[in-house]
């Protein structure tokens, strides 16, 4: 951040009164400019006990696979961000969505909140950000091709609870990125 | 937003390529500048079976009665956030953090997240931000007096599962400003 969003002027790093942390502030009108991490919502979205999954179409990570997710917006509730995400990457609706996996991924200002849910029907299709859309039982998971961990854990999470019979809300974190990408950088 | 907080150009609201909905865009260095609701947490600090509360010394609702709460801050795991709010709040440490209610308030683009926890030591006091911080018991709890509707619906969830003795996830919404702020604006 470089310049003030309210007059355009420059911003200044600085604690502000009151405050405990530095913040962009404006000099000129007084806006301070604070930043927050963001949701990501998304779902596990489950037909006649196969799990909905995607290929992803867009980088990052193009051409691995990943659960339907995506950044909450304005003006919706977590699970209908949740939904949304899920129709945009499948074609599909899906119903009875029930918190069931929040991760902190503190190093990107990023809170993973991930839904179990059911498919509505079986209509999913390739989309923009899809090549590829398909359920897959536990034996078929791309394991060696899932997109991000947080999607990986998703899915652990899930099929240990799916074994027991027994869902209940979860929390996990990610504190580095993954060595396969650390070494790309 | 007026100007772009990379290059202090002026932003135009326009629907970017592959996108769906008007975002500020800068015609200049062609950044989109998303906006996405805040994560707002807090704690239900329990001690010796009762509820530890603060009366706001801050705007808005200065002088009523709340559970600690603020905004998560980058660089922090959701519930370090709620601690920390409970902390600079109550000048007391949480411990035994579980998740216990999600509450979209989409109006104004926050969502709520709220622990259950239990106070380490009873070494309150007042605060910058408290006025004064009690433990109450249920019959003490000054329902006329409380500051925001999200936290009169955590009480209520609370009371509700503390009577049954069954704590589980929960998810609420808020829809509206309640009409006492209506009437004010
Ligand atoms: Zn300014
Ligand atoms: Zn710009």
């Amino acid at each position: 951040m470089n310049y003030c969003s309210q007059c355009g002027g420059p911003v200044a790093l600085t604690v502000p009164p009151d405050d405990d942390r530095p913040r962009y502030v404006c000099p000129a009108c007084g806006t301070v400019h604070y930043q927050n991490p963001k949701l990501v919502v998304g779902c596990i979205p489950i037909w006649e006990e196969r799990i909905l999954m995607c290929r992803r179409n867009i980088e990052p990570r193009k051409g691995f696979w990943t659960l339907p997710a995506g950044f909450l917006e304005n003006d919706e509730t977590v699970a209908a961000g949740a939904r949304r995400e899920t129709f945009e990457e499948t074609g599909s609706r899906v119903t009875d969505l029930a918190p069931y996996l929040m991760v902190d991924i503190v190093y990107i200002h990023q809170i993973y909140m991930m839904y179990r849910c059911r498919l509505q029907a079986p209509d999913f299709h390739p989309t923009r950000e899809s090549s590829e859309v398909k359920l897959v039982a536990e034996a078929e998971i791309p394991w060696d091709e899932i997109a991000f961990p947080v999607i990986e854990k998703t899915l652990h999470h899930y099929l240990l609870d799916w074994s027991t019979g027994r869902f209940s809300f979860r929390t996990d974190r990610i504190d580095a990125p993954p060595k396969s990408l650390q070494q790309k950088r």
